[in-house]
């Protein structure tokens, strides 16, 4: 169990506060008004000297390093693995908690792997590193965990939209380049995806893996497993960059134990935190990218009883995977830990 | 059966000829160098009188009735089911073969539904009307039909990734008018599809049906059953529009009654007609709509051993609606018919 001394306010360091999601982390942490003593911005040495702006007030942004978090309560960590693997430990060790959004320790038997909503009680487990999920599975997993407490899952076949942004600030940025360059008639870009991704969807999200599937279809399969705890909740996944800004989609079929019907469905999202049912097909409302964007809720709907197996519905949820995803996830783990 | 006069050349009606598929259709008789005594382009009062270019050749578009069949051996209808209805029976009764690419008669007894690569036989079984499948499902079926052919199939769960032409050419145009006036800064216009598609995916394909699955969903669910002839053969479908020009995309995991090996699998789907293997990870290869639109064959690839279930596949297709999954068929179904 954590030994967290609980403070009126908190020392809280930010690694790798000028990507996407540092950025995001900067944005929830004031929204939440998050009782921060003293903010410490990190970034590699590229973005070192940067300057950031928080509740109105300018921070110069430090390279980090193994020194840097000396009096640090809380370090949030989206540096990249690499970087989490470098210098997470020295972290931990000048008495930090660590909460790393990398897939760095995510599986690591001594690190828990959270989701507020689904197993807040493993963040008191950690022996100094807290691992924030991939951000697909988080959005998944926060809609499978009230269906779960209701009958076991057996199955789950997902088949996600991923949007451009959950390749980083300039996975967003590139696909806006691409659209100004297409309306000009100019040549467009290609960069950080592997082909063209405006006007193409791109089955392929992270390395392949030797069984076909992806390292981003596999964190899905072996997240979800420890995330909810049981290692019978099998998932098979597809993922697939599309040309969204930001949030991610998912086609979701669920297998359960013992039926559950549309009706039960919906009172089971509906009285899960975290979510929020979006189901009304004959006034065009479901969850859609564009909606979800910049919420903290994930939002599920298209909910039916499967047509192709008894016990199983399908459905489709929707996740700023920025914020639900990545930041605000994270930052709902420390606030567990000072509750 | 059909009893169908073999000629040297034929006449050909195109109904909703200024289309998308219509336009397509054109391409595809000229490609192909269908053997055309007479061509005759029919559309709606709206578009008769426009010019229509075949082959160097100009032609007037005359208005769709039911005095345009005289003399016509073959009648290519893409015009909507309302106008199918309304003309087929008389394009029949004057002794035309329709091949109707709406939804209007594909589950009518009456009328076989064919994908050539798969149920050829029943074009012949035709009084009058054939029907071409819905676009989603052909691009399907020509991927299940070698495995099928190996191993029963027991389930399908397929999410779809459809393209914008997929709503006609008009569908296409809105795609791309939002986004050069995205580039512009301007506000987006907003008026085939329910929501803006530029930037966004809609879980929404055609109108919603009781059972919480849209029309779109349900056409893959009946008319597999109907093309591959085995009511067992069930398909639950998510059908989402994505912001891409051309060709759909589908993620597919299909279970067997026998193991398929991923060897096999490629084997069965290399010798099958209509498609083609794509399937190098290392390589960054894998079908992608961008690729797949304009060509003739469906592309398969990601072919991976589910990791959920013994006796099933995963994989990923691309397919060109508007040339295999609409024209391409109906005219292959007319070669069918003069062989």
């Amino acid at each position: 169990m954590c030994a967290f001394e609980k403070k009126e306010k908190y020392n809280v360091a930010i690694a790798g506060v000028t990507g996407a999601v540092g950025e995001t982390f900067l944005n929830i942490l004031a929204e939440r008004n998050f009782p921060i003593n003293k903010l410490k911005p990190l970034a590699s040495a590229r973005s070192a000297g940067k300057k950031i702006t928080y509740q109105g007030k300018e921070y110069e942004v430090e390279e980090l390093g193994h020194d840097s978090f000396e009096d640090v309560d809380i370090a949030l960590f989206s540096a990249g693995g690499g970087r989490s693997l470098e210098f997470a430990p020295s972290a931990a060790k000048a008495g930090a908690v660590v909460i790393d959004n990398s897939s760095a320790y995510r599986m690591d038997d001594d690190v828990p792997l959270v989701v507020p909503e689904v197993n807040p009680d493993d963040a008191f487990k950690h022996k100094g590193i807290i691992a924030n999920p991939n951000c697909t599975t988080i959005i998944m997993v926060v809609a499978l965990k009230p269906l779960y407490d209701f009958s076991k899952i057996e199955r789950v076949v997902v088949s996600s939209y991923q949007s451009a942004s959950g390749a980083g600030a300039q996975g967003m940025y590139e696909l806006e380049e691409q659209a100004k360059a297409w309306a000009k008639g100019e040549k467009l870009n290609v960069e950080n995806f592997q082909y063209q991704l405006l006007f193409n969807v791109i089955p392929h999200v992270d390395k392949f893996m030797e069984n076909g599937y992806t390292k981003e279809e596999m964190k899905m399969y072996n997240e979800t497993k420890k995330i909810i705890g049981d290692n019978n909740v099998l998932v098979s996944a597809t993922c697939v960059r599309v040309p969204v800004l930001t949030a991610h989609s998912e086609s979701i079929f669920v297998e359960t134990k013992d039926k559950i019907s549309v009706e039960k469905a919906k009172e089971l999202f509906s009285n899960a935190k975290g979510l929020q049912v979006m189901d009304n097909p004959e006034k065009n409302e479901y969850p859609i990218p564009l909606l979800a964007a910049g919420k903290d809720d994930c939002y599920v709907g298209r909910i039916r009883e499967d047509i192709s197996c008894e016990n199983a519905l399908s459905f489709w949820v929707c996740g700023d995977q920025l914020r639900k995803g990545a930041a605000l996830n994270a930052i709902q783990i420390a606030e567990l830990l000072i509750k």
